[in-house]
């Protein structure tokens, strides 16, 4: 049973979880309350993984307060024992009387057991409070628990007629300041950032995380099929690189080995790079969140290979004409009936450019 | 000078000046409110060419309480004998002792005209309260009075990524029933609709307000260089129609004739339609908001001669991708810095649509 302030302690245990946005991965966003006698008497979120759990933190700041006390927490406590020891048991052991869960733990394999586990020492459980908001935060995690591959996430910028770049693929800049910071913020939370060899071409992107005070830069991973990439690429300074190819070529891949990338040979019958096998070795992994910055071609295959959960797509108040290049390369549809259909979940003016959040139906 | 009250007044003024919004071509749209001590006593709208100024209305509503009393007037009262006696004339004989006006008539030739008849007679007058809205309420009057030529407002449907329909031309339907209803209210307002015969052709669109309870049809323009148009267009049914030309061949021109449409011959030296000239034509018959509905050729050769004033578009959500129809056909652009940038002047969801009013810089 639920009681009023129960709604407000969970979403609490939410923005605590949301402390840890950019730092988890590969795990979930975690946050807990403890409160006990009406009194929030200790509060954590989990921060990096291989620490502290969200529920230990709590509990460490609660100290003998959590005696007799209820524990929000926004994802089912886990019941085995990983890189740190089970938090059912610490809730246990540290005399928690009730429960109150967001969502059951995504991963089918485990799914209920910590709940049952609480149960089973006289704990009171809920589960579901507030769950859509705490599905969300961990969309990427859940997507790999349950489907084995990353949410994907697609960002393009483009004038209000649909270009991204002039048709010798100049892209700098069509939005505005705002709308390029706000994509890093983006950037920042994904595990990895995906691109193609065309965008590395035009552009020579760094692929990295600016302007944002992030600990952690995603890894990234540029889509070569025939292993072209330039080890001159500006995307070689930094964080980890990941290529995946469509060939062989022991020459090209120990040269761009040699540049401190790994190379991942994963071609389709077609000779390209199979795109669904790769987001399951991106599952695979541990990464939850993938954050795709790519020219129409890549951004056309994974659209048409069905792989993109999300669009991040900024429109700038301009026009470009036809001529330019636009967003997707996909086959011709037969009729209008096929085009692909999108849940616009938000739209919102960032500076000067609007920015729409959609899912792909 | 000014008193709090008159800024209501002036926005009643302009609330009723709307109400004569799908009628009053070619005149603008103007409304009257009449005030005595406090009271409002009078009020009116010019509603149709021919008929009764605001003013006129506004007085006989009043009657004697128009003595003394304060006129509140969205547009400069006129000086002039035209259809109707010049309503500075009966203002004065009224008693009126104020007159607050949004904003001067736009007409060089005429404009200050009736104030300084009115103050030449002893009565107070106020000028350039709520201009702007004044102004925005006949943006298409304003423009033929001081360029000669309509205000052009470009309206296109298209899916996210900019496509407007598929390569054969199929566009129905991409945009939803809100939407395509909202565009016949933009139609409906405007003095004539004006398409390309490739739409015709593509489309074979009525091109007339439906859904709207107006009592009044746009008039039908075509853009039609080779005079290709068939007879057998479902445009030629109802309203009025001009075809506009490059071409003066005298049989097809009789043919077009014979279905009761007007053919005015206007060619440019490249031998297509002179799309400038077209303007100035339409601007001397009393077009003042022009609604431009066409496809990709005509739309960029209007943007490209910088004959668009106004961009009203519905973006729908959903994905089309690159081998369909774009929105502009443009000459390349050289650099990102010659992209045609518009002043965003409004973003509204209508249904699940995303409408977009914006301003050519």
């Amino acid at each position: 049973m639920l009681i009023p302030a129960d709604h407000l302690l969970m979403a609490r245990a939410l923005r605590l979880a949301e402390h840890g946005l950019l730092t988890t991965t590969p795990n979930p966003r975690v946050g807990c309350v403890i409160v006990n006698h009406g009194e929030i008497v200790g509060e954590g979120w989990h921060e990096k993984a291989g620490e502290a759990h969200a529920e230990i933190r709590a509990l460490q700041a609660a100290g003998a307060a959590a005696h007799g006390a209820t524990a929000y927490v926004t994802l089912e406590p886990c019941s085995h024992y990983g890189r740190t020891a089970p938090c059912a048991e610490a809730l246990i052991a540290a005399g928690i009387r009730r429960v109150v869960v967001a969502m059951a733990d995504p991963n089918p394999l485990v799914s209920g057991r910590g709940l049952t586990r609480l149960e089973a020492a006289g704990i009171t459980t809920v589960c579901g409070l507030l769950e859509e908001e705490a599905r969300e935060l961990n969309v990427g995690f859940v997507s790999r628990m349950t489907r084995g591959r990353p949410w994907v996430r697609l960002k393009a910028a483009a004038s209000l007629d649909g270009k991204t770049a002039l048709n010798d693929g100049r892209s700098q800049w069509i939005t505005g300041d705002a709308a390029r910071q706000d994509g890093h913020r983006w950037r920042a939370r994904a595990c990895a950032i995906l691109t193609g060899i065309g965008t590395v071409r035009c552009d020579d992107p760094q692929l990295t995380v600016r302007g944002i005070d992030t600990p952690r830069q995603p890894l990234k991973i540029v889509v070569d099929s025939r292993l072209e990439l330039s080890p001159q690429a500006r995307l070689f300074d930094g964080n980890s690189v990941l290529i995946v190819t469509a060939t062989g070529a022991a020459e090209r891949i120990d040269r761009l080995c040699g540049c401190g990338a790994e190379v991942l040979v994963l071609p389709d019958r077609s000779g390209r790079v199979d795109l669904a096998a790769l987001m399951l070795e991106l599952g695979r992994r541990g990464i939850n969140e993938l954050h795709v910055e790519a020219g129409s071609t890549l951004n056309g295959a994974l659209l048409d290979s069905g792989l993109v959960d999300e669009l991040l797509l900024y429109l700038a108040p301009c026009l470009i004409g036809n001529c330019a290049r636009g967003l997707f390369d996909l086959p011709a549809l037969a009729s209008l009936g096929e085009k692909k259909v999108l849940a616009v979940r938000e739209w919102r003016q960032i500076g000067e450019d609007l920015r729409l959040l959609a899912r792909l139906a």
